[in-house]
């Protein structure tokens, strides 16, 4: 199947920029927060970022002493927002789907992604090769949309809410049929592929990953305190993180 | 907190009893072919298993070539049918709750638990038990409800129907919330810890072990062609498997 590049559509493109632009969304609550609480220990390594966007990211990781930062997308819009705002001669963005990244001759001592593998078809090609373009011992850090907000398809309410339109408890339909779901996201067909937790930590276990830390972020009572509509997130939370070492046996 | 001993109460066991007699019910269709299908080979393997119930795992695993076998349960009522109908040289039955195995002396190749862990509200130390109990490398293979089921606190109707009654989707609220829910299951309070999928993989990652496989049954198409009432599996797994490797650096 074609890979998809949304990004480079200008409606998609315009909205999608307008709603990162947003101080409060649920990328710089809940997603941004945890991925860097994650964060291995960048010092002198080799970074590949895979969905890079507009490199925000890859400027953090040489703030934070990464030797050199690959910023891979497959948009050609996004890469020159990158290029223009998020440029460092540790940095090299690279134009290029991520399903091709076995063609990558390089390898890397961590491989980050960013809400990006809910696009991708062949997710256990894509956890083989980051598998392959690590060194022994390296850490493979990323985040997608959880389980289950990719399950939704769109044939009935996400949500059952009160009489006040207060969300009550979200509506679940065949968790355990993976399946493209085509959505409208600023434009109609944004593709998403819905995957079962258990395909996600068996493309980890079978490619030779060891699991550390698997992360669902919901609210703090800070967040709640400050922007009640995120309750919701205790209902459905909006993203999964995964970290996992490269598994050598004997190293 | 006391440790619930429900199995012991008359009223549950007649009513659990008459329940795993029938043959159609969702462990015959979906737990214990699961379980099987992630057994690693017993072969002059020791085995302990926590929650043995009345036993028929157990001499299962003699039959696959288990050297010894220690069958652990809270419930004296459940021992006595083990220890009638299931009762092998090579198999001691323990009447002693799971949260206390740290008082085991000896190590085992192989640790099962099948649907018992949701009753247990110190996972963690559970689990770190269990790595302790477990010879280098050896297996932990477990089964316990999903966390889509575990959080079900009964505060609204656990699905929403069609006109005809047929499960349209299950409504789940409150996952991120960790919490004890009291159920009615042939009796009233049968207390059932709901973790998120996360803490459960957590648990196992912080304790040393590797994850190997992770399982959510759901129905085959000869499963719905014979009980089409299970298609509400597809919307909500019964059922979380993990199978896991005692991890030690250097092995």
């Amino acid at each position: 199947m074609a890979k998809q590049n949304i990004f480079d559509n200008e409606t998609f493109f315009d909205g999608y920029m307008k709603l990162r632009e947003r101080q409060v969304n649920a990328n710089n609550i809940f997603e941004l927060p945890t991925l860097f609480s994650l964060m291995p220990d960048l010092e002198g390594k080799k970074v590949l970022d895979l969905g890079c966007g507009s490199g925000e990211r890859c400027i953090d990781y040489i703030r934070r002493g990464a030797s050199k930062v690959v910023g891979l997308d497959i948009s050609e819009k996004m890469l020159e927002v990158a290029r223009r705002d998020n440029s460092d001669p540790k940095i090299t963005y690279l134009n290029m789907p991520m399903e091709d990244i076995d063609k990558l001759s390089e390898t890397f001592d961590i491989v980050i992604s960013s809400l990006a593998f809910h696009y991708v078809e062949d997710y256990c090609g894509l956890v083989n090769s980051v598998y392959s373009l690590l060194t022994d011992g390296g850490i493979f850090l990323f985040s997608q949309e959880h389980p289950l907000a990719t399950c939704y398809s769109g044939k009935h309410d996400r949500w059952t809410r009160d009489e006040e339109g207060k969300k009550l408890y979200v509506n679940i339909s065949d968790y355990c049929i993976e399946r493209r779901n085509d959505s409208t996201w600023f434009v109609e067909g944004v593709q998403r592929y819905h995957r079962m937790f258990s395909t996600i930590m068996n493309a980890l276990a079978d490619a030779g990953f060891r699991i550390l830390r698997v992360e669902e972020p919901y609210p703090t009572d800070e967040i709640i305190k400050k922007y009640p509509e995120y309750y919701d997130n205790f209902h459905k939370p909006d993203f999964l993180f995964v970290k996992a070492e490269k598994f050598t046996k004997g190293v």
